[in-house]
């Protein structure tokens, strides 16, 4: 009889349709969400190249600027950028200056940033390993192909951590990227 | 021009179907989790009050035992728990002890308890005003209607907050329950 | 001497000085922030009383809407508010028109209201039976005693959830008061 | 008059010394479980390495068993782990025996690794970039020094997630480690 008695204890019944009705707030992020913001990525990526063809390094610069201001966390503090080409004592890009100098070039005072962005990138595929959601916070982790004007892809390894912010968007606080090691 | 770039960049295309097999691991607690423990909630109190009934004050205590492990979060630290019907200077049961002497009484360290769910409730519905999810916690707040054998229904407002923890399972951590107020 | 690597390994040493120095970002939120904002509620019902006493029913609802906006979580979404002496069908203010209601009355959505902040209490005391801190969210259960003009003390039983937001502010997004039961 | 009076609202005075003697759990992750953690890491490379001197593969897997069981996340669920110096297709180590491979070798499934703890390695130094809280996980980026036998340094760009799981231990979830870009 106990055994009994505890099984219905365990067995999560439905729950009544009434209940489902009441308002929810909830911060949590969703994976769909992230995978759209992965994508955002991309398509930044290739838009900043474009307005760098249209308009030269002030358009692709003022681009580079919001995609910062709106899909990084450079507004709620340091982020923990490592991009893919940069290199000691310049490898880690934690403020929004670093980054945008990292994208765009035209910084002197990073002076060996000639712009990831602006090198014409027309395609960018992602293909996450496994995806880690946690709260407000979710990393991914996998490959991202990207495709150059001429057909060629560079693939490389990438980690990130989006968080989502108060205002609903999905903003990355890590970005973890590097070339494939090879033996 | 600018326009339509900044279009391209913040329409959040959707995803391709290979990203979305990655393994995902989540901790998030969602709102169907939720809805179920409420109804587990109410599933146990019954069962207490049927073991009550079948086997005694002994069963009774064995059932409501099993329940706060499974269902309440004694096992992370203080619960907070504030009982319908207790009284200063114990009105608040943050320890498991205090949690079991209020369900089934027989505790001489809780000489007012005379055993909640010993009182032979048949029925428990929950009626949600709102909802809050933040990660792996969510808090609920609306009316309990719990029904007696002759069939009067008592309400009550009551405010759960369930964590879920690492084993997956939601635990109760807060549970403000009280009489409503009247003039 | 396996032992000893094991216990080599789970030595947790003291991490060394450079590392302390990096940029740390973090949304936790903290005890001695929600002690704070608890007393700020505190503050803040006496200063409403004030402002009632000084400039009137305008007064008092221009300094409450200034206290939802700032120590309530309405721009998130909905609170999960029980006031303490509301009555169904109005039992649960989950919007702000609401809680201003509650707080200052004067709206005939809620005919009931006669504006608790403005019963002229002169002193808020908080005591926490137990605090359960999660991410950017703290519950706190215990007693709240507040103090009339006449020096009377009246106790209840109250649970509040706070969030920590991006802006780095402490807002309220569930709170639970109940007058405390008498057998 | 009003400003003195919403002064005294945001005023957040000290919370009086009785509230703070509440029990509080808290699930949070503490910037200094975070250093210890990364220590222990570093002390683990080492122990497993100085376990394969003394005892030999068996031994060395042994331990790095026990590491993988105690300091990473795979009894979660798949931990987002890019080790240093893996291949396609094999680049990411989503299961704790990818992770195993990676460390002691001696695989089939991995003919590639040859086992990258049993190097002998003598120190390990780490110089944080940034650091990212958020609840019961945080994020650590910057460069890890691995010192040889012979004396001679590699650096590394890692980044580190760890996750404070119920038993209050810190967990790996993401580990991205790669050399350095050299132009």
């Amino acid at each position: 009889m106990k055994r009994i008695l505890s099984m219905a204890v365990l067995a999560f019944a439905a729950a009544p349709a009434f209940a489902q009705e009441a308002p929810v707030y909830s911060a949590n992020i969703t994976q769909s969400e992230v995978l759209a913001a992965q994508q955002a990525w991309g398509n930044a990526l290739v838009a900043i190249g474009k307005a760098y063809e249209t308009g030269g390094q002030a358009a692709a610069a003022e681009l580079a600027n919001k995609v910062l201001d709106d899909a990084y966390g450079y507004n709620l503090g340091p982020v923990l950028f490592k991009p893919t080409l940069t290199e000691a004592p310049q490898t880690f890009r934690i403020t929004k200056e670093g980054a945008l100098a990292y994208f765009v070039g035209g910084d002197e005072d990073y002076p060996n940033d000639s712009g990831f962005a602006l090198k014409g990138w027309t395609k960018v595929e992602i293909k996450n390993a496994a995806i880690h959601i946690n709260g407000d916070v979710a990393t991914t982790m996998g490959n991202v192909m990207i495709t150059n004007k001429d057909g060629s892809v560079t693939t490389v390894d990438k980690t990130w951590k989006f968080k989502k912010t108060d205002d609903g968007k999905l903003r990355i606080v890590v970005h973890h990227s590097s070339l494939p090691y090879s033996s």
